[in-house]
């Protein structure tokens, strides 16, 4: 496993910060355009600027690491020998399209099955928070840090829509939820940001493709946050979908306890 | 009733952004630092921020038309002759709470009981909706214009939240949405700016109080939309709380007759 001082590691994090920066025009060319949205089979909307800045970002990959594998929402798999960049160029394409700044582009590195890098860029808003594996959290230039709630019943809890939820999911999640202090819909990714940086301290989701929270993992870790299925396993590329996110430990097991 | 070219009217109007020029450096100075969040009766999150901007508007006021009334969300309605401001000095307290930044401060004048002036304010993106009754809505400096998409299931809907509905309520909303193209939540007053720039298409919300939705009104009609209640009748100081905003007449029309 990469050591966050290896000279790879390093490396890895400037050339992810040239990724979301590359893809950052691209997005807001497109940002509050007339769009052809398409509909995939899955019924999510597709915009021209995601397989834009898609296509953008596996060129500088493959130019920069050409034996690396690539993981993208739109292209779909590549495979490579050790190392794996994880895209999802437009996350939130739903706010995208309806003209609501909060999108986002989420770039991640696998060592193997493990996330050791994870970023998430705000191109609207010029946000940005970086996750390295065995770092702190970076929101712009800046640590962050999760909160320190402990108790559900004090949480802020967020997730982006209930129409994502199975019935039975959406039972779970409910009850939960309900003891919470506040809680609140819409986000995507920005919620993952908002928890690393402490402002809020739940985030469950269902529903979820591996590219939409790969790059969350070193983001929440790095800030002091607990993240994995709503089962407690590490987040993976076979992961169900099932996305339980937690300011800290405690906090974390309550939350799954209370999905059980 | 004020036309828009009579002195007042225009006075009115830089007023009013003078206005939200107040506002945003006091929300800013409070966004994302630690707040002490209280619960009214009604369990709404009530920051410092809320109180520090209205104190600060209704001083302003005060001083620049002492006949006129004021009724804000924080501290009541105080009777005025002819006009009224109408004020919400955070709407969307939880995204602000949250550090969502997403949160609106909302300004609306009443010659009588009718909106003829409304503003939308985002100060954390320095953005800005304002509406004059027989003008063009300006989004910052340049006019917009709400959709001509004409048919709902081609239509992008936004509520804030499923939690603001009553069983009845929603059950209503959710068979009108499920017909949209798109649904999606969170929002607050920043959905009805969409709309009036034309990137969603409807919103449809319950449980409002009249400072969350006066200021609305001449931003969405401005723009070329229709708002009214869910029976489809103006909205004023006495309404139900149950908005309906479409980005035109026809779609207006369909989405009142989905909600019947």
């Amino acid at each position: 496993v990469e050591q966050p001082d290896s000279p790879f590691l390093q490396q890895a994090r400037l050339f992810a910060e040239q990724l979301a920066d590359a893809a950052r025009p691209i997005a807001m060319a497109h940002f509050r355009q007339a769009l052809a949205v398409e509909h995939k089979a899955d019924h999510s909307p597709v915009t021209v600027a995601d397989r834009a800045i898609e296509t953008r970002l596996r060129g500088l990959i493959g130019a920069a690491f050409p034996g690396h594998g690539i993981l993208g929402e739109e292209f779909g798999h590549v495979p490579g020998a050790r190392y794996t960049w994880v895209l999802d160029p437009i996350d939130g394409t739903k706010s995208f399209i309806t003209g609501l700044p909060l999108f986002g582009t989420l770039v991640c590195l696998l060592d193997g099955a493990r996330p050791i890098l994870g970023l998430i860029d705000i191109p609207a808003t010029s946000e940005r928070w970086l996750g390295l594996a065995g770092t702190a959290t970076v929101f712009n230039t800046v640590e962050c840090r999760a909160s320190q709630c402990q108790a559900i019943e004090s949480a802020c809890i967020y997730t982006t829509s209930p129409d994502a939820f199975t019935a039975q999911e959406w039972s779970r999640y409910d009850t939960l939820s309900r003891r919470a202090a506040l809680r609140r819909y819409g986000g995507d990714c920005y919620s993952y940001g908002q928890l690393a940086s402490g402002h809020c301290d739940l985030v469950v989701e269902a529903g979820l493709q591996p590219y939409d929270f790969m790059a969350l993992v070193p983001v929440v870790e790095g800030a002091g946050g607990r993240i994995s299925d709503w089962r407690g396993e590490p987040l993976g590329l076979q992961s169900s979908g099932q996305v339980l996110a937690a300011a800290n430990e405690p906090l974390w097991r309550q939350a799954l306890a209370a999905l059980a």
